[in-house]
């Protein structure tokens, strides 16, 4: 067994939600890729890894892939607590945004992100802001794999103060970094279609076309906008971005709470996917997205923590089991949505609807060597029957080890790939800033 | 000033929910009761405590005070998953309860919940299960504040096999326990309406009655009970339990999900409290406690964990964040239930529902010295600006240290009463042989 990174005495799971555990395993890694897996006895003392991490048993599987963030938003965790969605959007985060988001403050609180959620277990991140060179730059440098898109919006925004710019200033961001670093893909980012013109969503979705790179939208995250797209284009949301032609494989629809069954055709034709952030619409009461139907009509489905102003972690770990209770509860059914498709959802169903299914969200030989350590020996883990376990009982804190793109970025719970203490000086530095002014 | 702890420069909370927090302040300890705090300048480096703890700014508050939970289950912690709630119970942990539950069990699994729950910050914890006395004697030994209540059903149980001998056995249980341990208070649990007849029922409140001691029922935790208690005694259930005079002061109803405004009255008027299961009452689909109509009519409120065989862990301060999520998007509105809400249900309103008001739940001169440290460089809750982050972005795996009762029982995030290596050894024993059994 030849490699440059080999992982010992593992309690494997491959595939989170599909397959089983598999007890005394072993994980090799060469290069940026996963080269072999499987049980202790084949290797029969075989070893020449350059480097060998020795699990003691513990749990070592794919990391967990958040299809929707807004990094630098870390700097507005806790500003705004409990008001209702549009007061907290427009009377809170926008002043915000527009008095605070520079490209400095996007690179520290991206960085601070990328930290709480590595520590989390996440190693793909799908973010979504202005200024998203910055947090880019951060995430490469955390070594963090992202989709970073630039945010688009038919208002004056951070870097972009007349929003006749906007698909120019998203053109430069994909110019930029495109084949630049292989942590990271960079997409488009429009607010929402009540935020963005239909002209504005056509140009957006045509730079992506163009250039091979995703396109998200937040969309039918609550009644009002329903009501709004209702009235002004006589459309649901979704049918409105078909109409324009947005809905394709490369599209992430974010939220899509309030879904008809139309919409769910239209999705499920179009090839779209949707990245589900329960904890968010709970905070702000957006409402209930459809996951069931969603599964069922075969539409590509991921979990996202969202941005800290409204969730406010990026606890993916955490996340899964709160979705699965909230579903139970919502049905009145205490057998939906399992565990195991919560487990599923947050890897490979993540890497689908950000089509990386081939890439990242398992571990099988030739994907990217995205991984993470489970410490198995914390009493909220004890005993640990099955996998389930992991959704139920787990937090983001239990992992101990995680593993992108080949490379050791976070071991025993301590960063390696920069130093956090002086990320959070600066964000702590930033925030007074924006305590004084609110 | 003198005492035997002294906390400096802490970020202080006296009271959670209601006060704010204040910067740079001292907590000092004497004996097992909370001496004094104020503002550091008030010390003027006059500062004699045998042993002096520097929190470096760290948030000090009150320990969480969980509801209700039934430690020993941590040993059924993920055997059962995603099963509707009568086949959970009938099919699943009942059969395993028989099958498995003998002192040693409960000794040494109710210590890993003990562990758990001070790792989590949980410093007081209502724990209702069979052969109580083990619980009590593993908690007393972990240095948790306990009510342990002696459980009580009409069927053979684990201890009583002949179901005539159960107030017997509670009775026992008291007299052994009350006044022999400052940190154990003994109560009755009967396990609930639809498991217990109307005589056992009664002989249980006589015999809390008797002692002083308080009275636990799971009550009104879902349509099914509801509707057997209408059929069998054409009553609700709290309206049944308010006949046979069960209702005072003295009695905690556990999860009360399904309360008529009638059965809200009479929780009024009788001063019993409500322990809400917000997890528990999601993962197994039993339904919303109506808490805010409960707190609307003065009815003391508290949250509870439950066992972990259907939340799955005992990590109250992520349950606070769930409950306020889920109570917004129930209601469609993101302002019920506000974080400082659930911070005082879990800590104050806790300890008033367990008739400790006076006692724990706050940082008073006079209290029991019952206190956390959360550390507030975390990157998940950094920035701090106020402490409704802890509710939506903290978990129990923030809290650094813990003191009950005057006495250190975590420090760093090590426990310092037991072993607790030791403790999981024995529960991965005993649980392969469940495992070997399902």
């Amino acid at each position: 067994m030849k490699c440059d990174l080999l992982i010992v005495n593992a309690t494997l799971l491959p595939e989170p939600g599909r397959g089983e555990l598999q007890d005394n395993g072993y994980l090799a890694i060469t290069g940026s890729k996963i080269s072999d897996l499987g049980p202790m006895a084949k290797l029969a003392g075989n070893v020449s890894g350059r480097q060998i991490i020795d699990v003691q048993g513990n749990l070592v599987m794919p990391g967990l892939v958040n299809t929707h963030a807004h990094g630098a938003m870390t700097l507005f965790r806790g500003l705004a607590d409990d008001l209702e969605l549009m007061s907290w959007l427009n009377e809170h985060i926008f002043p915000a945004e527009a008095a605070f988001v520079e490209p400095e403050m996007v690179y520290w609180c991206s960085k601070l992100a990328a930290a709480e959620m590595i520590l989390a277990g996440i190693t793909t991140v799908a973010d979504g802001y202005f200024h998203e060179d910055a947090a880019a730059r951060a995430f490469a440098e955390a070594g963090i794999r992202a989709v970073a898109a630039q945010g688009v919006i038919d208002f004056p925004a951070p870097g972009v103060p007349d929003p006749v710019e906007n698909i120019k200033a998203a053109a430069e961001f994909i110019e930029k970094w495109q084949g630049a670093n292989p942590l990271i893909t960079p997409g488009v980012f429009c607010h929402s279609p009540y935020t963005c013109g239909p002209q504005t969503l056509a140009r957006a979705k045509e730079l992506c076309r163009a250039k091979g790179a995703p396109f998200f939208i937040h969309v039918a995250e609550t009644g009002q906008e329903v009501a709004q797209l209702e009235k002004e284009h006589g459309l649901t949301p979704i049918a409105f971005l078909h109409d324009l032609g947005l809905l394709d494989r490369d599209t992430v629809c974010v939220h899509g709470v309030w879904l008809t069954d139309a919409d769910l055709a239209l999705l499920e034709k179009s090839g779209a996917g949707v990245a589900s952030c329960p904890e968010s619409n709970m905070k702000l009461a957006a409402g209930l997205a459809p996951i069931g139907r969603m599964r069922a009509a075969n539409i590509p489905v991921g979990l996202g923590t969202d941005g800290c102003a409204s969730n406010n972690d990026l606890d993916l770990l955490q996340e899964m089991g709160m979705c699965a209770k909230l579903h139970k509860m919502a049905a009145g059914d205490a057998t939906v949505l399992p565990g195991r498709v919560m487990l599923a959802m947050a890897t490979a169903g993540g890497a689908r609807v950000l089509g990386m299914g081939e890439k990242v969200g398992a571990l099988r030989p030739g994907m990217d060597a995205d991984c993470i350590v489970v410490d198995l020996a914390r009493p909220n883990l004890t005993p640990f029957y099955n996998q389930e376990t992991l959704v139920y009982a787990g937090r983001g804190s239990d992992v101990v080890t995680s593993i992108i793109n080949g490379k050791v970025v976070m071991a025993k719970r301590e960063l390696l790939t920069f130093d956090l203490g002086e990320t959070m000086t600066q964000v702590r530095r930033i925030s007074r800033r924006v305590k004084a002014a609110v």
